[in-house]
């Protein structure tokens, strides 16, 4: 699929263009970085989609605000589209020293580092962001899938350079990853070999704290804060040109 | 080592009877919960340990507030008391929606999940907390130790019982379980076997996020807020028995 049929099929779903144009960006920047299961396949699942209701026409709601926290209602909006949202007020008027931010009804959020990458690039915001999805991954001793890979993601602005971009899901592999063909059902468990009881408790921990701020369905958290001073040039230096989260 | 002669030393280092409660109860927990490393063992480490300068008489400070935001100064105090004086605040006047609390000068800080479980069950908070400590995991790819083990600890309360006490260390092992001759120094890497990178990258990003705050030295990230509602119980039946992450 190229950028043309992309934005094509995502106006044929009844996005505004500028709508289309946001949902395309993300996909295209998951391409680029190789994270084909929230790239150009997400498309075809949206039009093949029976579990999500996407109205295209719907918008985000800024639903509350209080002095450093927002809360938003994704308002039948994808999630794609009410993170842009939030993003996009983030950027225009970056707060200080920190925002804590709560979006109810906003699924699927895809590649979490996008959001984050954009707020440390535009707004030079230090960001934290987790969102909830479908339960995947059961508890390491059994039972039903009772967490999603709620992934976190934490972007770091570095005013000499390229940001670090951190983008983790709890998953072995991403239910993304198995949507795109690129893995196996049977990999949806908590990465960490014989300790993937840590990744099964930062996944629950995440998901929890998302569900107690939005009552009801999936949602998002995103924490950010305007940095004092950056360590990443010196990270840089020190990391003597391995290759670092987040770069390509 | 008994209570007593916990105590004891405690207050033979210089501590007043209730900063030695304090970090007795710290200690206390950690080898209730079998997290030897950061238990009575630290005691010890505290009496033979160079490298912090102990001064048993320093406060903690708040060194500046906004809406939404706290700034902490340990001021040359342990940061097992730094933290502890941020949750007693946050529980004697519990903050609504939520806060966001940055430590300077707070080392060592020793089992987040004990501030996480305090400000759980006695202030009713969501609470995600992670401080930074010496580097001592390297790069998945090799190099020298380029992050600490930095932990993530997220608390969630459940009105109808137990809370959710989540801790994490990115590390295969924790300095803490060296120190107590529980671990073996080259242990010290990231979880996560083929996927260490995954680990790696969260401590990374953890690390850089407080280090963005705090100018220099090592310090504290907290993020309060107030739930709305709790899925914990649901959870809790859904798991069906299952061991949760903060069960004893």
């Amino acid at each position: 699929m190229d950028a043309d049929e992309a934005l094509a099929r995502l106006r044929g779903l009844g996005f505004s263009d500028e709508d289309a144009a946001t949902l395309f960006l993300h996909f295209d920047d998951a391409e680029q970085r190789g994270k084909l299961g929230h790239g150009y396949s997400r498309i075809e699942w949206l039009e093949t989609q029976q579990d999500v209701a996407v109205d295209p026409t719907a918008r985000p709601l800024l639903a509350a605000e209080y002095p450093g926290f927002e809360h938003w209602d994704g308002n039948g909006a994808l999630g794609y589209l009410t993170l842009a949202a939030i993003c996009d007020r983030l950027i225009e008027k970056p707060p200080w020293p920190s925002r804590v931010i709560v979006a109810r009804d906003t699924f699927p959020t895809g590649m979490l580092g996008h959001y984050v990458r954009l707020l440390a690039t535009e707004a030079d915001l230090v960001a934290l962001l987790t969102a909830t999805s479908p339960a995947r991954l059961a508890h390491p001793d059994g039972g039903e899938p009772l967490v999603g890979t709620t992934p976190l993601a934490i972007g770091i602005p570095n005013p000499e350079g390229e940001p670090i971009v951190v983008d983790v899901s709890m998953g072995k592999s991403t239910y993304g990853e198995v949507l795109a063909g690129l893995a196996a059902p049977e990999d949806l468990v908590p990465f960490g070999g014989d300790q993937a009881h840590k990744a099964f408790a930062l996944a629950l921990g995440l998901q929890l704290a998302v569900d107690a701020c939005v009552v009801d369905g999936y949602g998002a958290l995103l924490v950010v804060i305007a940095p004092e001073t950056s360590t990443v040039p010196d990270l840089r230096e020190r990391a003597a040109g391995l290759r670092l989260p987040g770069d390509s």
